[in-house]
């Protein structure tokens, strides 16, 4: 493949942000380090990164180097001097199109060393097309080795693109957003977490009762009286059995009257059980 | 009420954000523009915000004064000398549990001189167990005054505070994420990007599509031969009524092959017209 005139080099795992929200020193060469789960992220908005992802447990794990996030700055793939990546659409209609060979130049310098097998490395575009990311796709990815994220922003993707690479196309929810940088945040959040040594002490009921199919039960803590309303009195009992009941029941009772479709597959699968 | 001994008054809607993740500012006084549309985030990394809300379309709204962003800092609201925002959760179990106390204390000052009707000015907690975001919700928040968003961190949320400020529970999807603050940019992103002047002429097709219930047809734009694959012949025909019946036929396509929770509940909306 031919290389952009100002061919980019490997940019960085961790950027800083600046006010400005200028890009910075995504030009540096630096080595992939083997082994540590990698992110690579194609947008228009590099700077936007971490972004969230640099605050917290996602942030410390970065910086201690068990993960590793690349934004790819699709403007330097650009055609022409004013390095235009988008274009208007075939067949008329509002809005721009994110151009194929544009893309295309950034996949293949993104792709390049990474596995072919797209079980071992997905290559991900977030779009409201796809398919509905959920805590299945995120411990899917998160026992990958790698995964490439591509940010729509304008009306999309050429198709050929999607269809030419075999992209994986992932939906965040049902609603529109400006662009994927969100949703490429929120997707490596749920994937990063279930990494190993991420999460430490702090493991979550959450993705516990996720994995049971099943909504969370309410959570208390003190005071055991806030402004005239107390903990539910078994909580304090100190009978782990009724409180596991309790709670079980409350977790039922909330999915039910919630999600009555989370509640019938939870339905189903314990009948199986 | 009484108040916190720092107790902090509002911040401003525009923070700058540092390598540092330090927050900047946030005791600043400003005081409310009068009519702005106007998101408040209790959050404890208010240095996060405006994140990717800061670039592209929002970010230009949110320079121009088209909207306005104000994190308010749940760790200014903590107790004692190190400022506790959380304890061990009630009848046991791994986590932490956002406190009644402290977060009581952070939403009044948050909602203070807001207007106390819910459908006016939405109070959300962002949290797997809500209801899901969609577009119809962007759309209704798109509608109010502002809204107050809280994040979660930890466990959760002391439910006698969603009970006590009868407070809406809002999902982004069935996964876990390490905090609200990604879903919360999500809901801003799309409910902002509705708001009258934002979207200016890139008036989207996404946005009209999923209006119609349907996932979108496919993009393609220029070069019209790419690496062998040609754009559809129709699109370059000139036609515009076999073009649009070509993208419908494709958007009907994808969505009763991707996702028929979709297609059916179109195919009810259709047979009703």
């Amino acid at each position: 493949m031919s290389q952009p005139p100002n061919s980019p080099s490997k940019s960085h795992g961790r950027l800083s942000i600046g006010a400005s929200l200028q890009p910075r020193d995504l030009m540096a060469d630096r080595p992939d380090l083997h082994g540590v789960w990698t992110a690579k992220v194609v947008t228009l908005f590099p700077q936007v990164f971490p972004g969230v992802l640099g605050a917290s447990l996602t942030g410390r794990a970065l910086d201690q180097g068990l993960w590793r996030l690349d934004p790819i700055d699709l403007r330097l793939f650009g055609e022409g001097r004013h390095r235009n990546v988008d274009d208007t659409p075939a067949g008329g209609g509002p809005g721009m199109v994110l151009r194929a060979d544009v893309m295309g130049a950034a996949l293949d310098h993104t792709m390049r060393g990474r596995p072919d097998d797209r079980a071992r490395w997905p290559l991900i575009y977030l779009s409201p097309r796809g398919r509905p990311f959920d805590q299945a796709m995120a411990r899917r990815l998160s026992r990958t080795e790698g995964v490439t994220l591509i940010c729509g922003r304008f009306e999309g993707l050429d198709q050929r693109v999607i269809d030419h690479y075999g992209i994986e196309e992932v939906s965040l929810g049902d609603f529109v957003l400006t662009g994927g940088e969100i949703a490429a945040q929120a997707v490596l959040d749920a994937t990063v977490r279930l990494r190993p040594n991420i999460l430490g002490n702090e493991a979550s009921t959450e993705e516990e009762s996720f994995s049971a199919g099943l909504l969370e039960h309410p959570h208390y803590t003190r005071p055991a009286t806030w402004r005239g309303h107390d903990i539910p009195p078994v909580l304090l009992s100190g009978h782990h059995g009724e409180i596991a009941k309790w709670r079980q029941a409350q977790a039922e009772a909330i999915t039910r009257a919630r999600r009555p479709d989370l509640w019938a597959a939870y339905d189903r699968s314990r009948d199986e059980d």
